[in-house]
């Protein structure tokens, strides 16, 4: 077969390389030049020798080092194959970290827009709220003065095994009931939210999936501080007394960190709501 | 809220990284200890730091160096939702460019499994084949003289931009005649071989997407020199001729590398078809 000869600016177009790419392929014997012409040096290419780039391309775009394409360009036939099964299923396992880093920015976001979404702090309203899916676990003496510890961590840990990575807060839940202060609260569940009320048969005995039910509920947002968290709670029950509402359910604490930095001061907004029926 | 000091040794289990890294972490700035012992220079953290790494751990995950990460954490809640929004689609086109790279791997798996298929070379055998697609296009004056020119590298453009990358041979079509040499013989078709059939809107009139059919096939597979392409090709017409086949197509010849390797002489398994009835 007679060949066309490409200069090695027309090889770079045809091949979606860089000129300077090319010459670091031919140095380092990855990829040469059909001809080079003995008086000027000029690289010349065959068109024939694209099917090279089949190899050389997909393996470089995962990041395969260019010594070990090298390599893999002198196996036999088996052993190729082999090499290239391995590829393949490390490339699965960086699509799956990335898809789990992506959900997660994701939620990152969402819970951006969440803390957007109070215009009005320390005042109860009430309004309609769908439906939310959270895993829960039972809090066994863990009361408002200790509710951040480590549980968190195990919930998180769940809910990755579950549906990927989730960082839209934590939450926790406690009964409605006349306390005589924030020391009595004893948190019945710790809760994280999560994507999809799917149950896994795979879950441990001890934690649940379940759903925060859609209704109307009274709620009040509030940025965290050890007072704030009583004086909200207080407006939540002065306003459910005067307005005679009926309670329908728990009282569900959400925290949400109102900004990433280790250089600030730890922040958050506390969303507290109960559901009820009037 | 009372917390629980957890060692860097907890801590980096909890928060699954290495001691190491948590080390750098707080030399960086990034991701500190609460409190750190003045006796000791133990360093001790709290659990609610750990939604700090709700934001570091994905990025990080896809390579956003960590002063980048550093600098993302002291952002305003408009400016954090701007950068993670670039991020997002930053990691969804890392995910393309792996799954086309897995894609192109694996069709270099099938050309592999395909050239070892062919345990008899240089005889002409009849068999049932199955239905393929392909992409074409017309072959104005190309010979067995000048195939390899640049139109495949035009047809793999438009393979790679229907159906991400396909590296499965190189094929051409002629009509079946008694030719006086391989001189003669002139190109009807360039093809490769893709995925799929389906007809995109998009495709430049130049090219189209077929199959070659299924069916009976007279069939010969000969490692390429240009000897053996004419010798081949006699082997073919005396089998039709001697055993009254008749002809249902024009011939397909597909070429397939045998190696990947720059140095070694290029070398090619080509396979001669067409369909017969008898």
């Amino acid at each position: 077969m007679e060949e066309d000869l490409y200069s090695i600016g027309e090889m770079a177009k045809l091949a979606n390389l860089s000129v300077k790419t090319l010459r670091y392929y031919d140095q380092i014997g990855l990829f040469k030049p059909a001809y080079v012409d003995p008086k000027t040096n000029y690289r010349y290419y065959v068109d024939s020798q694209l099917f090279q780039l089949d190899l050389i391309q997909p393996l470089k775009a995962v990041n395969t080092p260019l010594q070990e394409i090298k390599l893999a360009q002198d196996l036999s036939s088996n052993e190729l194959y082999d090499f290239l099964s391995r590829q393949e299923l490390k490339i699965q396992q960086q699509i799956k970290v990335l898809q789990d880093a992506e959900k997660s920015l994701s939620h990152v976001k969402k819970n951006i827009c969440f803390s957007e979404r109070y215009t009005e702090l320390n005042k109860v309203i009430i309004q309609e709220e769908g439906e939310s899916c959270i895993v829960q676990m039972r809090a066994e003496g863990i009361s408002t003065q200790n509710v951040m510890t480590k549980s968190y961590s195990q919930l998180k840990r769940i809910s990755e095994a579950t549906d990927g990575f989730l960082n839209n807060g934590y939450g926790a839940t406690f009964s409605f009931q006349n306390y005589a202060s924030a020391e009595d609260i004893l948190y019945r569940h710790l809760f994280i939210p999560v994507l999809t009320n799917k149950q896994t048969a795979s879950l441990p005995t001890e934690f649940e999936i379940t759903t925060i039910p859609a209704g109307k509920y009274a709620l009040i947002v509030y940025e965290f501080n050890p007072e704030a968290y009583w004086e909200s709670y207080s407006k939540l029950v002065d306003t459910i007394v005067q307005q005679q509402f009926t309670v329908l359910s728990d009282v569900y604490e959400l925290f949400m960190p109102i900004h990433y930095s280790p250089r600030k001061p730890e922040s958050y907004l506390v969303e507290m709501k109960i559901r009820i029926f009037n």
